[in-house]
């Protein structure tokens, strides 16, 4: 690794807590720095909201005019639009973007430049950028599941009394349909919602003006940055602020990870339905990818690299949540591991919810094979054991009886079937309307 | 482990499935049932109650006489008490619970006991029980969580303004103070009832009628057995119910996880605050245990072992939360061993909470040893260096000052310098009385 | 938890540490000792036997005479028979195997039984006698796999030519085999030893005489303990001996997981090829069960808890190797939790090799399913390719004419296909009797 | 995600399986790509090699005349050249290196260029390199584990008998020294090379001409080409070759995780070590990082990544290990996602083992405040129990009287402590000098 790297101290020294007559050997900025520089720069516009918010309060407590101020704000709006054409990027020898957006209003603003860290830290600063990072994505990505979850429920509506085998253990288990099937993933999505939401709740809160864990001898106005960044309210105690990170990022990541363990049960689904021997769906030849030495192949990569990104999710998720532990309270490095995980998380959530999506477009039920399936009548079993029951069987009896008949039970009409059961839940009574009320209430609020 | 046993097939055959004809082989229920009987036995209550619910809606729908529903009800709070008594509990020969509660009714009401499975099976059973001991107890850890808040609330109000060092990188950083030091502990015990409240919430409607995922052509009216059991809701989607099946364990583990997160990380800090180079805190003898070769330990035992639990409910967590993974939609017999992991993650968070109110009541902080960690004037140095920007000097200059002056810097007084930081959430500004209000408020709902 | 509980002091007072005047709160013993008595008393007799060595080379020192190392080792030999007949196991109020052994010695042999704790600690006992168990228990498993490996054989063997279709993304790829599918699990098991020899290699080393992980002032012959103890070597550094605990137990589970790993794709793989739509293979009904509602149902629930047993044996591994994180050199009280976990995962390995044994008695291929799978000719186009390449077309090209041309690919016999391959490995050619050969050598050593 | 792309079909079509008339959607192709493109780049020099040694072996069995096998392997000497050089790297639209290659050949030697992968599939192409680039790193990492342990031996050597307190409980137990501290991570290495060991045994074997998991009817030899790439043996059954992705190389990083584990130890103690209250170390300032609050920072940075990198290889060993589970046997394209966290793994253990050594250039023990921490006399407790039992008291008896006189127990001189302790292993006899033979012998073989 430091093989072609000269021992010499570094030159360049950006890093703000670099001190006169100690170099860092370039081995320890190399082992810190690592793959981050990436995720550290998707940081830089919500730092530069952060920033921005600081400056106001500074000048609402009187650290800093208000002419300093505003020009500090106009410079960071510019910073803004910088980063955005990508003419303004964290560059590696200044170590992360809050050195990065220092250096950029110093070079511009001199001295006024240098009193935007008054009564903060890098600490309370990543900190506030990573919640607003994460709220930022946690709409986008419930927006997209509801999306996501509308786009099944139309699939479930369009085939909603299509017979398909239910299975448990794997075996034919009693008639179900493609509506209950794809409603199912509709319901599961809307209460992964709940997960969400509780994510969105747990980091709505401020970090702003907690600086290194414990506070300042300023007299920060915490409300007031918590307002300007449109946060609900302060986390109040700054050392729990600390305590709170990995730890936020591991809670996010695990409301994540509900949409992703739905999405990859469908995926799964979606795998072994399309198999040969099952081929209860056709996908459009687009959206399959094929072999180098098997001419005839057409698979479902994509459902596959789903389910496999619902094992890196979950693995990014322990990650995030055992970095910390064991670690004496107040800020320790090793957290610095938890920001490319969630970033990850992110970008694997909401590809996953879109690459769905596009699936649904090329997805059709294969309606005979579906029927073949009902071909072996021991399916319905239950069915005729319960007609028994309403005969005034008792339940047992009726099962045993069932069971000693199975070669001669009569065939049914499967759709028929499906159709007469008609409580809640049940094939003949999805109330998949439900669902479009529920999409349209959570896309509200 | 088959050495001893009987190649013979089983001669006591009291399972629902049962076929005349079949036996199965011993060694195959020896290897399903395996550590669960335990696990099992503690839903008996909550299952009593699923059948009792679900037996009224019977009788209401028509499928059982209004006579027939009161035997089998009253019958079933018999069971109820034998169960309490200890005089009615899971034999192993009867497989489960189900099985067991229903040759209870079936010995003492004949026919009429094998009536109560007609509409529903073992699958939603045994969701149901679930869902009502997971809310029992998530409520139960809530209010434990509650409790423990207050204990620590009380410890920060005692000792607010003790001064202690604040650590970063496990190095004198700042002044903090033993209050902020426990009231971030309370905050972030606050903030995990988000996790809890958003498992209730989610647990909170009623799989039963779902039969075993696809409903039933019995006309059920699973709207009154949710209301009857105290479920907000119906879960719709029979097909749902099952594929929610280890995920609502594995997330309200999640979310007792939460809670231990933020015990293990107090645990921690007192392991090492306890240590004999910190002493930063003084232990009730009672409360530690000693070394078979080392006469003079006392150990802060109980605070490593729930730093151990910590480590067990994550892979508690790991272990429902992967167990689904990659299998077809519908009940898969694998999803049986996330019923253990529930119950263990419970009784760790729950004992966890206990262990710690009790650790509050011999835990005193070394006043002496505390302020002698402020012999140090570098722990005031950030604090200097912002004296000096109050004063006009930009705070990088006054960063790099400070940073040349360090050996000379004026000594404080710790407790006066605790006090002078006002700002919301630091040492002068804990606003505890916040947390106060906020746990009565948590308390009423 | 405690809500049962006096608050009264302990009255028993067996604990090798406790002090005089200070009584450790019950609920600070409850909290420690929960649920791993079993696993303790797992261990006695491994504990008997580290005792046994440790006196005979006190006296092979001079820490002890003789004739009182000849009492303690007849009076160890008496406990362990005790303890096979269910007449000594360890007791609540004694905490842990240690002390019961010492209490057993001192209750029949008086001061001299007082004496074997010379020179250990309960850090060495417990890391010798968990070493111990885990070497005896590493050994079982071995031949058990080994045994698994040989049935495994067999099956293939006897249907070596049976053509079975060879998936890939699970779409039918190329012609495969009966013998091809069950040989690439022998294969698998004989690698998996690679790691189970890894592990016994790793706890062949005796930590005995490491003391409280510091060493004693005594005199002690740790070359002769290890020697009597049959292990290959001393585990020299006294400090090393903590550190490995936890890590090696992580590290055993990890090798059994790698069985466990095997055996879970031969689960899930017969769950597949038992469904209705595969049908490739038929099982015995003995080895099936049913359901409370479906008369027709014959699941295969061992293959399904085998599978959901990879997934706990892995949260067991997880658990044990991240236990230690962060502590402190030297034993921590968090490592206790690793002793159960171990034996878990000893008893799933075993039992699982067990059951896969007993399910290959009646196991056997649907002959005419998996010829039927044949009809669909695209599943010979990689080979119709490879004809074309022996004819002098480039593969590419091949590949890209026989894609074209799928739907009107000749019929083969795919007996003769399966049997025209080969070179080492394909369906032709499996070389089982190496396998065989590979057997009979690693069980010799 | 796809905000910005177009809906048109790909333009450049360079897939190996592309059919004519179906153009892949560019989403489908953007969501597998993903990041992995790197991760390709680094296996292109080891497909090579499995390339050239495929080629040889097809003139070898008379599927390419000895020219065209001699063009094809000068050709990829050229590649390997130009891969060197970075003038011939992976290009997105050529989706894997396998791609990429054959390209360049096709472009140099047309139609003898597409021969190359007659008898071969991408499936045991990217298992050799796998293979090949595992091996190669495995061996690197051996190497730097045997150097860091040498760098820790000789530190162990050059601080042997400073005395320094040995912790369980993170409390005061009896003297150690900085020896036996250095010295038990030097053992810990040399174990871990066990693992180290095993992992390299596992992956000599040689998967190619497994093609897709079924072999193929071509004539191949895959003896031969085992043995032109240096394995030690062929992987035999095909379908296995298959079986073990994933699994070998979450059994790999498994074994790079064992010695993150220990240098994991390390770190940490190291942080505590080097804490104000420890301050049992010093550090060159060269080597830590400041605050860009608080000016007097001197962070031990580099030790708190390392600990944070335990978790995240150890999230990579899950995540390869759990994302085969319940996948039907073949290739499925969820294994995809194994490569890149076995070289992160890799990344992530050979620039801790350098971390390691470079500190260990700039780390001293600080003897003054070693020493001070033996003031307190209670660290000698259990040696004045043993010294009792020397004079025939029973230890049981000798430890409770201690116990009973803590404060009155005689100050001892540390270093004479430490000497006399003279068994294996025990401060007095570490037995530093059986180490260096064996790094001696570990790097011979």
């Amino acid at each position: 690794m430091f093989g072609s790297m000269s021992n010499a101290p570094e030159k360049q020294n950006n890093k703000l807590w670099q001190k006169a007559g100690v170099a860092t050997r370039p081995e320890v900025t190399a082992y810190m720095i690592s793959k981050n520089l990436e995720a550290d720069n998707a940081l830089l516009p919500y730092d530069v909201l952060g920033s921005k918010a600081h400056a106001q309060m500074l000048a609402g407590v009187g650290l800093l005019t208000d002419e300093e101020a505003n020009n500090i704000v106009k410079t960071l709006d510019e910073a803004l639009v910088a980063h955005a054409s990508g003419a303004f990027i964290l560059q590696q020898e200044n170590e992360d973007v809050h050195t990065e957006i220092e250096k950029f209003l110093v070079d511009r603003l001199g001295d006024v430049g240098k009193k935007v860290h008054v009564g903060r830290s890098r600490n309370d600063q990543v900190l506030t950028a990573m919640r607003l990072y994460t709220l930022d994505h946690l709409k986008q990505a419930r927006a997209l599941a509801l999306n996501t979850a509308e786009a099944l429920l139309n699939f479930a509506k369009q085939y909603e009394f299509i017979p398909m085998p239910g299975f448990t253990h794997m075996q034919h288990a009693m008639p179900s349909s493609v509506g209950q099937w794809a409603g199912c993933f509709v319901e599961s999505l809307l209460n992964d919602c709940v997960a969400l939401d509780a994510a969105i709740n747990l980091n709505n809160q401020s970090p702003l003006g907690s600086a290194a864990g414990f506070g300042t001898a300023m007299p920060l106005d915490r409300e007031m940055t918590a307002e300007k960044l449109g946060f609900a309210k302060v986390q109040v105690n700054a050392l729990y602020c600390q305590l709170s990170r990995g730890k936020f990022e591991a809670f996010t990541i695990h409301a994540l990870s509900q949409v992703m363990l739905t999405l990859g049960k469908l995926a799964n689904d979606l795998v072994i339905f399309c198999s040969q021997e099952f081929s209860f769906f056709k996908v459009d030849p687009s959206l399959t990818t094929g072999s180098s030495i098997m001419p005839q192949k057409r698979n479902l990569d994509i459902m596959e690299v789903l389910r496999a990104n619902v094992t890196v999710i979950q693995s990014l998720q322990m990650q995030c949540q055992t970095v910390g532990m064991n670690l004496i309270s107040g800020y320790n490095k090793d957290l610095k591991v938890t920001k490319k995980p969630l970033m990850d998380a992110f970008d694997i959530t909401q590809s996953s919810l879109e690459i769905v999506q596009l699936l649904l477009t090329g997805l059709q039920p294969n309606e005979e094979k579906l029927l073949a399936a009902f071909d072996d009548v021991e399916i319905y079993a239950a069915d005729i054991a319960n007609d028994m029951v309403k005969g005034g069987v008792p339940f047992r009896d009726a099962y045993r009886k069932v069971g000693e008949a199975l070669k001669t039970l009569e065939k049914q009409d499967p759709v028929a079937n499906i159709k007469a059961k008609t409580h809640l839940g049940s094939t003949g009574n999805l109330a998949l309307d439900r669902y479009g009320a529920q999409i349209k209430m959570l896309r509200k609020g």
